[in-house]
């Protein structure tokens, strides 16, 4: 006789997957473009998330949702500090975001007259990769001292990204790094993946990166 | 009626700590001091390890116990050239190593003469915080260019380790730290934490270290 097995971790991806659709439908319908900004802690997606709320200012309207394992809310005050509308999900220890905490901060934000939505994800560059929160896109921010071996080392996490943006290129002349090592192995693994070099500390660059997030948005958000 | 709840993960824990025990012993019989060395990605525990290595050349004998995501076995082969013993540990996409893994390369390697086991544990600022591997202490290897809130963003990770090493000070020109600020947020959590700053790339400060892994093999490896 064999035995039923039941695969629990199977069946809560199948759950999360199947919301995040369900989350990716409502934003598309409320055109609202979503993305998932994924990192290592340190690398500076808060630095540019507020970069992105700056750029765009006067011309798109941001909403953030910041994953912390923690009840430190910092970064979700600093991103409001520059206008945006922003909530901070303490998830409890959790080393990633799922689809239902993203749901949970949805019910909490009122997302009318919103063209974009970033959710910040917890600094990890292990755990959030399997996780879809139902965005649109998702995006890696490296950063210039964490070395260029990354995409190498961490290939679930650089698998199926639409954009990688490297942060504190204003470091280049500090600290080793090989840019055509690192876009090789980004390349690898995503043929169509761009990839920004910039600095939130200088500005370098970050034209670039607000161009292709005004693109996205002008297809989804209108 | 009650019903009866199996805490699964609770027993994880548990059989992972009695295993841990048993490592510590085995170590502290066969006179290795051993170490748990934490870090987010790209802080630089390999380039550490590095230092420490050379630094200890022809005074102590050094293994290391590399912990990755993937079959990616560069930096245990970078410990290796600089003289050490040397494994590598696939985790198959795990966020941190477990006991159980150090077992299995303990079985796969002859400490006979080693004075310190440095054990690399994936890098990550969340998952490995809750595991005891069976080393007598644990270290933390932050960066400057990471931010000086990490001790107050990653508590768990910030708590019981017995040193913190802040790499990468030959930065501190580019990039604001506030270093007083990360000293305070270390000491809130463990007031007898060892903090070392120093820098793998020009070598400042890294004697202060090697001096405080001396301290500890006179007591552990004699």
């Amino acid at each position: 006789m064999t035995v039923k097995t039941i695969s629990i971790q199977e069946n809560i991806l199948n759950a999360n997957d199947s919301l995040a659709a369900q989350i990716r439908t409502w934003l598309t319908e409320n055109r609202v473009f979503a993305v998932n900004m994924m990192a290592s802690p340190g690398a500076g997606k808060t630095s540019l998330i507020e970069r992105t709320i700056s750029g765009l200012s006067g011309k798109r309207r941001v909403a953030i949702i910041n994953g912390d394992t923690t009840a430190a809310s910092m970064d979700a005050e600093r991103a409001q500090k520059v206008g945006a509308l922003a909530i901070h999900v303490n998830t409890g220890g959790n080393c990633h975001l799922e689809a239902f905490m993203v749901r949970s901060a949805l019910d909490a934000l009122d997302l009318s007259g919103i063209d974009l939505l970033i959710v910040e994800n917890v600094g990890n560059l292990v755990c959030p990769s399997g996780w879809d929160l139902g965005t649109h896109r998702r995006v890696l921010v490296a950063s210039i001292p964490e070395g260029a071996d990354k995409p190498y080392k961490y290939p679930s996490m650089y698998s199926g990204v639409s954009a990688v943006v490297i942060n504190k290129v204003d470091l280049l002349p500090y600290v080793p790094f090989d840019m055509d090592y690192f876009r090789k192995g980004i390349e690898a693994l995503n043929p169509n993946t761009a990839i920004f070099p910039l600095s939130c500390t200088t500005g370098e660059g970050v034209n670039a990166w607000l161009e292709w997030l005004e693109r996205q948005m002008a297809f989804y958000a209108g």
